[in-house]
């Protein structure tokens, strides 16, 4: 676990204490090896690594999902793509719920809605996603997104999502497509 | 305008026909140069060649995004990763958005919404938009997203999206951040 | 049954004949008793009753709220207040949602979003709400809000919907709020 | 001004220090009548009349309304129902952004997204907006509604919200519609 390149569980407090502490974010997981299958999760997202995307911090009900700018990753006008903007949102806010998520169950996204307040510009963006309620079955999360231009950090997005909960269903299984249908 | 990849103006009808035919939209597009300026502005986001993705068709008011499958675009189960889904959602809405607008001026995305019903899988992605309305300062448009699979065609993700027209803003415009802070 | 206000199953295809057919829908509800069971949970929702809202039309995955205009549901502008027009909206995603599910479970709203794209103004509001999918766990459904004026609809929002099915939880038990609590 | 049923300017100090203060919100509004505006505007929704919601605190950037359990305010369960808790949500996010419109504007709700997070159950819901950015053609909020039971706290829903800023509208000007057709 000391390959992780994010903050492991007994350093976890430094994340929690810049988000607002354990005692009041209130939460702990109920998988003891969360840290080590959300990393693994993550590193299996193709997509993360196609935009250069990394986990940076981790916590119960927490994550952090970094993005440098890139220019093959803009739009029109040489922003950020909103819809890069809304991928990386999509993971810090899947992958806090998935620290959320008993042993043994895999996570999936139900829906999302993101607000775009600002250009996507600057050296990096960093996406910030937490747990408001982790139910047996959905977990509703939310995601700010900043963009870090000389030091300083700018909210340039908002989300909302729910997820679900996939019991029984290993996040590395093969057969996740039929999976997924079933149970959705 | 021959080297355009997707329907020319006088042929759009196919493209409304399978969408409901030109009567049926009652959309005119207030630029008689939409079509080129949809395709410059659509070639000038690199985050869509980035992944592969080419708009296939365009009318007044509708757009179309293809996306064929990559595994590099996939999230931690092999389907294509949510957010990129959104993505070509969100630049298939966009772009049927703006095909709506004046002359002289640029779009930008405000927000956007998406649930996910199914798995991305399967040869290739198509995300077809359109405009529900098309105000003066703002533009109302829908999407859906389907995976074709042995040419079979699955609805897989439904988009509801707000867009922002940016008057006397020129999408090729080079100091669109200051310009985009500034209008919204 | 006689006394329900919309159409029987029997005369649903006049329904589905508006909406685009059965054999288009291709939506068959799991429960025989799906028209009995949604016009008696929609009796309950005291919030109907007080707006002067009725169900007008009902088929497996879709459903039909009417709304006549009165002046004490209006906003600061004299028009149908926003919330007003998500309150009709939900109840028509969620009954077009409840006729899909099977016997003994009950519908809870997981999330709605909804755009205005015109002033809620003239004779009377119908939302017409339809699932786009039925899955085991979840529905996800959207809905046309349209104005009535003058004989002439108008289109005044769309809205996106996702429902949760609460299997085993009887629509009209007492206790539903520790069941919503487990279950969610 | 000594009627108003919220903290006038003057001891806004209060709500905002309950919202983390005026330093942390860092909103000054551009209309020094701000109070009165949103007041009378509040006054103006016969919806809320209906409903029983009064505005209980407001702030530059910030607003809270409340909404005491009554029995014809449910849904089938029993629990307030989801619309109703849109409403008080939009509305609470509508006249945050509104606080911070200059004078002589209107507001106008584009769109809004809620999750419903647990039962709407207690003596009292209470929907507390606040501004994320202020932009001078739109405004972008946050709502939380938390049900109050036996004098306890719990977060129920989230809210995000689109707001427009109708420049030149006095919010009490008859021929609103029109006017939101125009500009809109």
């Amino acid at each position: 676990m000391s390959a992780l390149p994010f903050s492991a569980p007994q350093s976890a407090a430094s994340i929690d204490g810049a988000a607002g502490g354990a005692a009041t974010s209130g939460f702990v997981s109920p998988d003891p090896d969360y840290a080590a299958k959300v990393q693994d999760s993550f590193n299996r997202q193709a997509a993360m690594t196609l935009i250069g995307a990394t986990l940076t911090r981790l916590a119960p009900g927490s994550c952090e999902v970094s993005l440098p700018y890139r220019a093959d990753l803009t739009q029109q006008h040489g922003f950020i793509h909103g819809g890069i903007v809304g991928m990386i949102g999509d993971s810090a806010c899947g992958y806090a719920g998935f620290s959320m998520m008993p042993p043994g169950a895999s996570v999936l996204t139900v829906e999302y809605k993101i607000n775009m307040l600002s250009p996507g510009q600057g050296e990096r963006l960093i996406a910030r996603g937490k747990v408001l309620k982790a139910g047996k079955s959905l977990v509703i999360t939310q995601c700010e997104v900043f963009a870090v231009q000389n030091g300083a950090e700018k909210l340039v997005a908002v989300m909302q999502q729910t997820l679900m909960v996939m019991h029984s269903r290993s996040d590395g299984a093969h057969d996740q497509a039929a999976q997924a249908q079933q149970q959705q």
